[in-house]
């Protein structure tokens, strides 16, 4: 026969750790504690199968009654107490326990057991008259709520209980529900007792077999309520997973002085600090340490309030990290001087602690390099690396009080700036130079340039899966999401929170660390990794977590495959991004270059020529700028390769549109403005995206390839005979077909062997392709035939195989994740079934045509960690992402790596 | 050893018909008509072995100088004449023939092996002395001209020899070149001597074997010259092949009033009428008759002329054509009373004749009906469905001289229109309700959109296989092509021709059947087929031409395993289509219904809505009109599957633009009118090509795919309900994800299950899909699950696989097709590599997921013969075309159909 029921207590357990799927991980963990000889409080699990049971039969199986009846009595002997017995009674716990962690969303019962028999049973054992009545008023309490449905009827009125404890302290005029005396807690039972008749037409039970039914059929119950259900949804749970439910004998912290309760975690949670840390209080129960009416003592102290226990509990937390490998987060009781662990499990942390415990757990040889890799999510090292807020100024804002609130830690780091409710005026206000703080009630992706824009995003509505939380940790941005004290109203573009009005323009600073809000600005500096790593402001020695990250990077780099570049365009970007580790530039954007000042004239000019020869006249006056921004680039990227893209988008881009601009090109070409005007208009296209771009415009215009090919091989020649070496690999974007790869490619190549060859040096080039539009990944084997490499270019690639300009998907985007089509934001992670299935067909059938066919992508998607994995998955030869994500892709590459060695165990 | 030449004549040769490939066109069919025991001069042929030798080795191999003097001495005893011999002397034609037909592109040289001394043989022999100094002065000429390189030096100087001729004449004072006397020859001999002794430095060879290799190195020379070069490019002739070189006694039918030459044809090639049909001129050669200086008698007088040699030559044409099964194209020459057959090919026929001679030649047993549909080209087919002039007013026109001119037949039919010299301009034109013909120097993909607007397009310039032409057979336009005697100015906008100038808005008029171009207007009428099919004025007893063709239509349909349907959106245009054969609706475009003045307010005023309840209110005033409308269609089908595909196109396109239209829309919704401007503003799209349009509008607006499936489902069951069988399949647009096309799918058979289940009645319907967007195709396995049918829309396709839309790629289509990026149009037909793997992909996943899925094209390239045989290739259940492919589709299918049969073998 099937078993259900499963054990714990006394020194043994017949569950373990392992059993994490059939017992939930409370009850793993119960009897793993039990196992290691760790005193827990005796009780059983019942296991996910009956939840699983419950559902699909409407019932319990046959045999249920009959094993917990047996494992109740297997409770009541290694206790010595007798469940539903006055003299000595056992209560009991019932509580909710899942495989994956679902905190507060099921439900519990106390102090199960008790009616008017055992309370007195309870008195006398604890010679404690008002405990146990206050005890059994929490039950009556918690089981009319829970398992008989006493809750408010609608939405504007209290809860029914509540209503009745205020009745009665007003009547005897006192604050504090500790203040009751034992009539009053009478009282309550009775009039609880008459509130629960009234409503529900039952007398409450007194059978305390009929409660324990009650409650884990509540508990059971539980997991398909509208709490559990839309947190299963937006933490992707499978709902199949269903609940255990753990039914364990009580101990109580609150039976007098000679008891306790607490929490503590084996390291610092927030710094990854070796130290035990936690709190407790006397004479309480949990409940009472969470509510905060209590102050509670650090966990220290309790060496010298009860050293026995602490003794003990010292020996249980390093037995428990030991055994588990891993920082633990434990609860423990002490009732009568009798310690009890209630709970282990893996402490939440920071992204410091978790990379710091990572490391220091590797050197204390608890685990491998490998199982340090794996512990540290990505995000953790986002964290790290985002900006903080300037301490003084910090401290200042809080003595000041322009401490306003806090949201939810959706985006790591710290952010200061002027306040934009709208996308459009936060684009606007960067544009101006402004450092701006985006403010929604909730994000879509209409938002997505404004996110871009803002340092920071705030939001009132929202968790941390929300579009704002998603998206900023994609991008890299603070954010404090659900923030809900913000009432923002659009219409007057100000927000009010914490009394205080705050209007567009004002400033505000975010610490997305934290999740705190402020009034005014708050400087920020860059995160102490940057500061020593970029800014060399800061000795390596000086910071732990520079420490830790560095020994974690290099397991990192040991151990992945995966190459990581880096998207820059000016040598800055460069230097950062080889500081983070980049091993070349993936893709350096010409067309970047041409901004600024000086330059856009000279470009605009050269667009606008009527003919070659003119056109050949202005690519005269660009040539030497762009050689001077490559110089600059090969220099700083020392040896790495760099793949510069050719021109790349519409012309269009780039014209002058304000009378001032036209009119400035028109003097440099010594043209009419009206001239100019008629040109811009004959460029305007239907569908941009899909127009004349890429490398369509070095075929229409083969003098700018030819251009830019001299550009970047005589920057190449520079450098090189300054003893520097280069590595150019020339990208030509948009090829849909070979034969425009093959006639840009002999323009590259006849102006690399001119230069090169007159230069006399040695510099090795190379000539490949992006994969941007479906049919250069359909047609790979022809295409490889000329290129040396591809680079995915999966923005493009998303925007053509789903048919979807990125410019317009704003409202359909957020229709479309509101609906569930789409899982995730495609241009955030690859859609693998359509843009990677094409991917996939272009690295097949690229290697086949070109064995040694080098492949990137350099797509935003080279930063995204489920994308990196794909990548890897795929056995590309790097990923290219923004400088500051180059590290999360050296992790999750590595991470990807050992997903591999797992699968192939 | 090798086997080079290869003789015929004297009744037997070492070749035949089937040795095409080694012998060249000609060589074969000497061959094989020796072999037939035909007279044919006899001779021999140099292989194409000899030309890739040549070419490959750069000269020959060294047993061909004993082969082909063993073959010169074999023609001496056959003709027991000798090669330069004084005494009757062997002189010989030289000529080239590649095994494909390359007209008038390579070289030829006649009446070789004449010198000083065989010249006075020639004399003896023929009796006539002045003949003989013709041909020697023919001779040096021609030779001259191809082997010794006479021509003029640069393009402003005229023949060198002519410019002697016409000294000569100047002297004598004479204008014909048969005015010439004996004296005149001979001085011309003399002086074409010393004008090559001068330009060459040499003398002009006297050795016949000398002269021999010279001809044989030059017509081998010829296969590389500039002109066949081009002309193979042009027609996609493979430069491998090389030519075979045919050297032949000369024959002369220019040796006095017993000899003659003529040309025939086995049967009327203009309308495949059986009957001897051709010309012949009595002491002429060839080119006589070519020239036209002197006009040729109609074959019928050869019998009484030449009552012996026409009994002969009727003897053997019908034997040729029942030997070669098919109308042949013979050249014949008469020495001295006896015939020699010089040449047989199948002759080059009009559509009417192709189609007629085919269907005619099954019934005589000739060939067999699978033979009939390949020989029938599919642009035959469109000839014959073309308009044609009313023939009243066509001969009015001829008498009042409003001929113009003549260019190339490149699109078959009648046009008549005013001129306009610009695509845009014909566009307005035609949007103004007016007949246009669009006149350009030469067309480019530019001018794609007023090519499609226009009746007619005349081009300048260009040839058969010209944009003009190739687009306008495409799309079924009238097209005179490459009119050379056209003077276009853009600037002033007119043209001049035959000395008229003609300005733009002008009425012009085009036979595309002939070439002919007209001043004025002449009326049109539709062809006897549409006048049988469609109009139902004639009776098909009456005709001929339809009689031929629904006959060879019946046989495709026999064969062919490909449905045909038709796009349609109304019902006239589905009756049209079904007389042509149509087997359903492929393609129903829903939004084509919304405009006329009626109905586009509501549409207008449905799309501007502020939320769903104002949509909801205009959706009800359109839903009656598109029941009305379905209705109409699902009559006209009687029970063919009509295909409708729900609102596709970018809401904006609706949106009024003009002041005037905005207020009417504006009082229509009781807004202002800058309120309908504002909301046209926000609808604007960078891309509307990848934006808010296809299933997206049925996601966000439900409502409106409601509206539509309610005019469908209600339009069937009132059909139905008269007893006409309805089967409505609708179609879902844009699909790139199975999600959306589930949330689409369950509106449609809500309303569906609503509709129909009300009416008691059973209506079978599917619903289906779009494969339109790449990641439809590559997701095909999931979309197959609720997909009962894929319609591939290639148009769409086309431009998300290849990244180019096709609104914008007029300049860069005409520079890719230039540049030979593209080998044709990737939007007339399908690209294979991309857009047809795409396909594949698709056809495989979604049969796999679904066996029994239907699977069609609605693209525009359902219409087109390439692109039909490969949706035949992929196992398409049916391409779906404009009404006027359909019997081409239906043609193709059956072709695609043999084709598998012949690979099968």
């Amino acid at each position: 026969m099937k078993k259900y029921v499963y054990r714990f207590g006394g020194g043994a357990a017949e569950g373990g750790a392992e059993m994490k799927m059939l017992l939930g991980g409370k009850g793993a963990n119960l009897a793993e504690m039990a196992n290691l000889g760790i005193p827990v409080p005796p009780g059983f699990t019942i296991s996910t199968d009956v939840c699983a049971h419950y559902y699909t039969h409407g019932g319990y199986p046959k045999s249920l009654t009959k094993e917990v009846k047996a494992a109740v009595r297997s409770v009541e002997e290694i206790t010595g107490r007798k469940f539903g017995k006055a003299g000595n009674p056992l209560l009991l716990s019932v509580r909710s326990g899942a495989p994956v962690s679902m905190p507060g969303m099921m439900d519990t019962v106390l102090n199960l057991g008790l009616n008017d028999e055992t309370v007195v049973g309870l008195t006398a054992v604890s010679g404690n008259e008002r405990f146990a009545w206050d005890s059994y008023r929490r039950f009556v309490q918690m089981y009319g709520d829970v398992v008989l449905g006493m809750k408010p009827e609608d939405k504007h009125e209290e809860d029914p209980f509540e209503v009745i404890i205020h009745k009665v302290k007003k009547a005897r005029k006192i604050v504090l529900d500790t203040e009751l005396e034992l009539d009053d807690l009478k009282l309550l039972v009775k009039e609880f007792k008459a509130a629960i008749k009234k409503r529900t037409g039952h007398d409450f039970p007194t059978d305390p077999e009929e409660q324990l039914w009650g409650a884990i059929n509540a508990v059971f119950g539980s997991w398909m309520n509208d709490r559990a259900i839309s947190y299963r949804k937006l933490n992707d749970i499978d709902e199949n997973l269903g609940t255990a439910v753990n039914v364990q004998a009580m101990v109580f912290g609150n039976s007098g002085d000679n008891s306790a309760t607490g929490v503590a975690f084996t390291r610092d949670a927030a710094t990854g600090e070796k130290r035990f840390y936690g709190e407790y209080l006397i004479n309480a129960q949990g409940e009472d340490v969470v509510a905060g009416t209590r102050t509670p003592n650090p966990i220290a102290k309790l060496e010298k309030e009860m050293p026995k226990v602490y003794a003990q509990l010292t020996k249980i937390y390093k037995k428990l990290e030991k055994h588990y490998r891993d920082m633990q987060d434990i609860e423990f009781t002490v009732e009568d001087g009798r310690l009890w662990m209630l709970q282990t499990r893996s402490g939440k942390r920071t992204g410091f602690a978790a990379i710091k415990i990572a490391v220091d757990m590797v050197e204390e040889k608890l685990i491998k390099k490998e199982e340090a890799i794996k512990r540290v999510p990505p995000s953790a090292l986002e964290q790290v690396l985002r900006p903080v807020f300037d301490t003084k100024d910090h401290d200042q804002a809080r003595k000041e009080g322009r401490y306003l609130c806090r949201g939810l830690n959706a985006g790591p780091g710290a952010a200061s700036g002027i306040i934009a409710f709208h996308a459009e005026d936060a684009v606007a206000l960067k544009k101006e130079g402004k450092n701006v703080i985006l403010v929604r009630i909730e994000t879509s992706p209409e938002d997505i340039a404004g996110m871009a824009a803002a340092e920071g995003i705030l939001t009132a509505r929202g968790g941390m899966t929300s579009h704002a939380a998603v998206v900023a940790r994609q991008m890299g941005k603070t954010c404090v999401a659900g923030c809900g004290e913000l009432e923002i109203d659009y219409k007057t573009a100000q927000m009010t929170v914490a009394g205080k009005v705050l209007k567009a323009g004002d400033f505000i600073s975010l610490n997305g660390t934290t999740g705190g809000v402020f009034m005014g600005e708050i400087k920020t500096i860059p995160s102490e990794i940057t500061r020593v790593l970029v800014d060399r402001k800061l000795k390596p020695e000086k910071s732990e977590i520079f420490q830790a990250y560095d020994k974690l990077m290099g397991w990192a780099d040991e151990i992945r495959q995966l190459k990581v570049r880096t998207n820059a365009d000016q040598p800055n970007q460069a230097r950062e991004a080889i500081a983070f580790g980049a091993q070349g530039i993936g893709l350096c954007r010409t067309e970047h270059m041409f901004f600024g000042e000086n330059k856009i004239n000279h470009m605009r000019a050269m667009i606008l020529s009527e003919d070659e020869a003119e056109r050949r006249k202005h690519l005269k006056k660009l040539l030497p700028i762009q050689r001077r921004d490559f110089e600059g680039i090969f220099k700083a990227m020392n040896g790495y390769p760099v793949t510069v893209r050719t021109l790349d988008p519409p012309l269009h881009e780039f014209v002058p549109h304000e009378k001032e601009e036209i009119e400035a090109v028109a003097a440099e070409m010594g043209v009419k403005p009206a001239d100019i005007v008629k040109k811009v208009e004959e460029l305007h296209e239907m569908n941009p995206m899909l127009g004349h771009r890429g490398c369509r415009l070095g075929i229409s215009f083969p003098e700018i390839t030819e251009m830019q090919a001299r550009a970047i091989f005589e920057a190449a020649v520079n450098v090189a005979k300054k003893g520097t070496p280069v590595h150019p690999e020339i990208m030509i974007p948009l090829v849909g077909h070979v034969r425009e790869l093959q006639l840009q490619e002999r323009i590259v190549r006849r102006v690399a062997d001119e230069v090169i060859g007159k230069s006399g040096l040695d510099i090795p080039y190379l000539v490949g392709t992006m994969i941007e539009i479906p049919r250069a990944a359909l047609t790979a084997d022809y295409v490889a035939q000329v290129a040396e490499f591809f680079s995915f270019g999966t923005n493009d690639l998303t925007q053509t195989t789903l048919g979807l300009s990125r410019d317009d998907a704003g409202k359909i985007l957020a229709e479309y994740l509101d609906l569930d089509i789409y899982p995730t934001d495609p241009f955030a992670t690859i859609d693998r079934g359509g843009v990677g299935r094409l991917m996939k067909i272009a690295v097949e059938d690229g290697r086949k045509a070109r064995p040694g066919i080098k492949l990137g992508i350099c797509g935003e998607h080279g930063g995204d960690p489920n994308s990196i994995q794909f990548c890897h998955e795929l056995g590309l030869d790097y990923v290219s992402c923004s400088p500051y994500r180059v590290p999360i892709a050296r992790l999750v590459a590595a991470q990807s790596t050992l997903e591999d060695r797992k699968a192939k165990k």
